[in-house]
């Protein structure tokens, strides 16, 4: 895999990576655009003890494109896109309408008036999209095997990469499918955040790992994949090197979690075998998701990582991907008590769910 | 404002709040309904150390009937509905698909074998509907004043008989208004629930405030309304007893919060002074979230209370009223930034909603 970091016209990273590796990608973009810095701020909600990010020019994004306005494709003559090139195979550019930057300016200064209960800091860091194909149609379930291990290489890759930026605390690599969850372009693609800041969700889980390896001396990632492969009736399906099941209070009506089976704190830390193996699960339980209702599910794909400078003894890199999709028709909204108390209510029971994953029988692809 | 409970042909408990203190309450519910206990259980996820209710029996629930066939409607003959009336003020009944009961059964005992890691319990707790009119059209936002202080008084007297059931450790009066985040009835009405444990974010809020005081010896509720009021630019209404302001760091592009002036933990500890006077604000600021599209927007309102038995101190009362709708048409998904790491990116400046909310001018009403 090659790989060719270049920049579009308003000053923008784009890096193709390529399986061929004599392909020429001196192509310029052409457009005409200007440079804009990004106006976005981070601020401390006091009572949640949580960090916001404020992103207000992000309103005028592009929204749903005919697909011969896709922004995505590859550029043809008089239809240029954010890939210049006229064909590739995997690229990540820096997204256009970021929630964070590395060249970040804050909202005007007399805003907040008392920075000791409300702090706020610039929206540094980076977004970034991920181009699975230049296919405009399908889905990472339907990409070819090797392709789809591309596809995990080049997250790793960028993992590492952005990891080395200072200032960043952790990566986010993730992918958002389907219109249900407001996904505003179709083209297969995902994204990665480089976050300036330990996100809740991480914190919380590693403060729950610190607890357990306290009283126990054992990590609880490992004792929960453990005690999933004991019992058996949430495994979804399982490789070589992973395990996906469904977890015991899982929070969403279609909820699987890919768990490697040692401890390693990022992508960078998995082996070629490892990362091979992901991918192979990963595409196998994403068919299983569009084969439960004979079309696609809309879905949430998340990568947990480590933070890049701390407790990397103490994370346990895992996906979780899950749907809003409780039936065919029918989607789990966050409503009242989600929404409000923080407690989920779902409806399908985990034993059920991961036993009618597993017996779907998927097509040799 | 009289009570008169009574019982749905499945042994459901109905309450009539009537203005009309001589109205006759004893028509039956006529229906064949059989009595069905909850199948539910409470499961702790290990890793976010938080419980997930999993109720799987309520993917049958009533999805967006014909209004001539609202179950919130009165009854009409040949047309029996959850209210046995032919008419009603207020009225407060069990849900018929309730995500927790008193009258509760665990699923199949098999399903966890590892309680040490995954502690689970039954689904106990009660949800209850509010009805707030007996009108099917129309919204909180349009209830005539008197109505709207009434329904502030079941709240309150809800709150106080939830608080006495033995086990429960909150309750949580909400409504979730519009289709966009999922009603399945459109007919106006809240609803209310009582966990029989303290939820994650009121769980989190309190211990933001006791680090505040800690540090400060003051009320971290107290401050940043103290704080809101001397700055004036998030300010969207107040009344003589309570302010409505966008928070400084609103996950949400339309966020209001509503602070009563003196610290309480919850309804009963209000005045009546107090309970009219928010009725009137919050019903102003409702009207302000539907002029601002000039069309009814889909919202979430969720009072936050103090536990029933600890911290009532420490808690403060007050209610965060949000919408997803980010623009006409637009409405606001939890992605993976949300959904996968917890961290909120809002399109919305919180001042310039602020002001957009106060300054539109509501004809009297």
């Amino acid at each position: 895999m090659r790989k060719t970091p270049t920049k579009l016209a308003d000053g923008r990273e784009l890096i193709y990576y390529d399986e061929d590796e004599s392909i020429d990608r001196s192509i310029l973009d052409t457009r005409d655009l200007a440079h804009v810095s990004l106006t976005a701020e981070i601020r401390h909600d006091p009572l949640l003890d949580e960090w916001v990010i404020i992103a207000s020019h992000r309103q005028d994004r592009t929204f749903l494109p005919p697909s011969d306005e896709c922004p995505l494709c590859p550029s043809r003559p008089g239809k240029p896109t954010e890939v210049p090139a006229s064909g590739f195979d995997v690229v990540v550019f820096e997204n256009r309408f970021p929630s964070l930057s590395t060249d970040v300016t804050t909202v005007d200064d007399s805003v907040i008036t008392d920075e000791a209960l409300f702090p706020r800091r610039p929206g540094f860091g980076r977004c970034e999209v991920v181009l699975f194909t230049s296919d405009h149609e399908g889905s990472f379930a339907q990409l070819p095997l090797e392709r789809a291990r591309m596809v995990v290489d080049v997250w790793t890759d960028r993992t590492r990469d952005l990891s080395e930026i200072p200032g960043i605390a952790e990566v986010f690599v993730f992918e958002n499918c389907g219109e249900a969850i407001g996904v505003t372009l179709s083209h297969p693609h995902g994204q990665i955040y480089a976050y300036p800041f330990v996100t809740p969700r991480t914190a919380t889980m590693l403060e729950s790992a610190r607890r357990h390896r306290a009283e126990t001396g054992r990590s609880l990632f490992a004792d929960v994949l453990a005690s999933e492969q004991k019992a058996g009736q949430r495994i979804v399906q399982a490789g070589r090197h992973w395990t996906a099941f469904v977890p015991v209070a899982a929070r969403w009506p279609l909820e699987v979690h890919l768990y490697p089976h040692r401890q390693v704190p990022d992508l960078p830390a998995l082996t070629d075998d490892e990362r091979a193996d992901f991918a192979a699960l990963y595409r196998d339980v994403l068919q299983r998701f569009d084969a439960l209702y004979e079309q696609p599910v809309p879905y949430i794909a998340a990568w947990h990582q480590a933070p890049v400078k701390q407790d990397r003894d103490l994370a346990y890199l895992h996906m979780e991907v899950f749907s809003v999709q409780r039936a065919i028709g029918k989607l789990k909204y966050l409503a009242g008590s989600e929404s409000g108390t923080g407690v989920f209510i779902n409806d399908a029971t985990p034993e059920v769910i991961a036993r009618t994953l597993r017996e779907i029988e998927l097509p040799e692809t």
